[in-house]
């Protein structure tokens, strides 16, 4: 379903030859309206791919009528011709589809450096407009795989209530996204293209986006290396006749957004551990963020929990570097529910935590305030190391 | 030679059974003076463990007598009682040695968390200093390895010039340090010991040692993991009856930093490659510091580079997580001498790159001013999360 479960979107994705492999690697999503309300982040990486570039001028208006997507080649560091491809990309599909290329976001993921074969590219768009079809949400998400191990979809379903002419049964928010957690793919960039057939307002969409990434997308944090290339859109066609109550509308987008980024956090293949660092008695968000991501980076940590070795002294280290506010006798810890360190020092023995299953859950109390916030991340496995060192340049 | 090749020291390393493997374990270094004067920086992180806490109490005065170090255990984040063990640890050494315990330095490195056996190291203690001489550097070094493959020792000698009554032949500045680029150590706890019979007043010496720890030991950063108990001693007996010309006595106490640095990071057992990033051309020399930091955290450009692939995207992406200041399409980036990336980029074939040897240098071209600063590194590899996975706890 993915991308077209909402009504009034059709995708496509098909093999356009950019791939040496010849597996598929251009994707198609087009919004028929009767709306074209989109919003969009982007990267805060401040070297920034053609496409991003390109793509966040054109959602300046906060309108989108189709998204064009393909994975074998990032288009990011390629200078001013990489521009020109960019552009070329917009333009060759708004042609395609009779619409203007400041109404078409491009994105892409691969290699850094490289130029697109832009003949393969714009044949590549011709098929996949002739391919377009309310069953295309499967293929797109197929075709913009790099190193994913499986394709990413997720669906919301939201009540007819509201207010609007719509027929019902309701509106929908689905989604699609590649990358692997961070961990796993060679480049790292992740691209999520959601859709609604909600009636919602551009202003609504950008704040309802922002919200849902800001506790998502922003806090899956497996090796803190940040693409060139990351993007989240939201295209939002109305099709469905209703003005979705605000807090509900939020909801689903936040659940497609936090499904999506544990399916990215799940499918880190060099990974063996998918670990959740929940932050609480924090004296604020901003430092719960901190700490639990100084955590989740800890490469230290991350090994000894490959190895599964509670090791709490290593999340005190990374406690220890933060500015947060807290009291270095004060801190507790708990791995999979034990709490093994407490006051900053020993507590219950380590050798009760069982760390043999996927799931991990690192618990760490700043006994500070009541803020919290939790970070996703992963382990770090000689299977990391060899994907990321084997790469082919 | 180590700490006892400047006049005026005696050191000594012994086997207390700390350590399960009977391995050298405990060590001492004593000034015999005739001055006492001494100089500290400790870690920066906000968990520090008890010896850090009492050892930077007693720096204050700036004179230290002696310092006792032990391996098999980091008594950090062992709460009150650890606390006491490090105070047992000076006022023990203090007894042995007829000075006071505000006049001992402890350091402590191995596992956090855990409790010292506290009646083999006061053993040890009693051992050690009777075992103390002239000679004793070499044994001292050895004794406070953890998981470093070789002991570490470094000597720079100064000029008679300057003020004093010496009888020549100059002065001399001799270290040890443990601790293995941060990649190859469980818990990546640098312990460093300097001494010099040179004439100087503590807070010359405090001056000299910060400045040459600023661009030496805070540039070594092979995985940004920052451990509870680091630590940089400098004492001076002014044995040699020399009062050196500041500016050499600055070279020299630098040159012994930065050699025993670099031994850091050559002994990262984990790590195939020596990686210095060099950043040129920066506004600031915080900004250099920052790029380079962020370059040399970047584990996917670390993978790359130990597996021989001249990645400059990911290097791109690194500097474009930080707020330096540049252009993103002026930047330019060499590997190991071939500029792989001009103007933001594709530049010279990345074929022409040879990463075969174990010495790597990234040079970043940041084009926007004239400082510079240089970050010392290692690849990321199978064997390092081996090493750190199966620390056992």
């Amino acid at each position: 379903m993915s991308v077209t479960a909402a009504r009034g979107f059709t995708a496509s994705g098909v093999s356009a030859g950019i791939k040496d492999s010849g597996a598929p690697d251009l994707a198609l999503v087009v919004n028929r309206g009767p709306s074209h309300a989109a919003a969009a982040v982007f990267t805060s990486n401040r070297v920034q791919a053609a496409p991003v570039r390109w793509s966040r001028r054109v959602i300046g208006d906060g309108a989108l009528a189709a998204v064009v997507l393909n994975s074998g080649g990032a288009n990011a560091c390629t200078g001013p011709a990489g521009e020109d491809d960019a552009r070329a990309m917009a333009e060759h599909t708004a042609r395609a589809l009779r619409v203007e290329a400041e109404q078409v976001a491009v994105c892409s993921t691969g290699l850094i450096g490289v130029r697109l074969p832009m003949d393969r590219v714009t044949a590549g768009i011709d098929t996949a407009a002739a391919e377009l079809s309310e069953d295309g949400g499967e293929p797109a998400a197929i075709a913009i795989k790099t190193t994913d191990s499986v394709h990413k979809t997720a669906v919301a379903s939201g009540s007819g209530a509201g207010s609007g002419p719509g027929p019902g049964p309701g509106w929908t928010v689905g989604g699609m996204a590649k990358g692997a957690g961070m961990l796993a793919p060679g480049l790292a960039t992740m691209l999520v293209v959601l859709t609604t057939d909600a009636d919602v307002s551009p202003p609504s969409l950008d704040t309802v986006l922002r919200q849902a990434v800001r506790t998502t997308f922003d806090r899956v944090d497996s090796d803190g290396c940040m693409s060139t290339n990351d993007t989240v859109l939201l295209l939002a066609s109305g099709a469905s006749g209703v003005r979705p109550e605000p807090a509900e509308f939020a909801q689903a987008v936040h659940d497609v957004c936090l499904d999506l980024a544990l399916r990215l956090v799940a499918d880190a293949e060099g990974a063996s551990k998918e670990i959740e660092v929940r932050v609480v008695g924090a004296a604020s968000e901003q430092d719960a963020v901190t700490v639990g991501r100084s955590i989740a980076r800890n490469n230290l940590l991350k090994c000894a929990l490959h190895g599964e070795d509670p090791n709490w002294g290593r999340v005190l280290s990374a406690i220890g570097t933060t500015s947060a506010v807290f009291d270095p006798d004060r801190l507790d810890v708990s791995i999979n529910g034990v709490r093994v360190c407490r006051d900053g020092a020993a507590g219950e023995s380590r050798d009760k935590v069982d760390l043999s299953g996927r799931a991990v859950t690192v618990t760490v109390d700043l006994r500070s305030g009541d803020a919290s916030a939790t970070i996703w991340t992963n382990d770090l496995t000689a299977a990391y190391v060899h994907e990321n060192s084997a790469y082919s340049s």
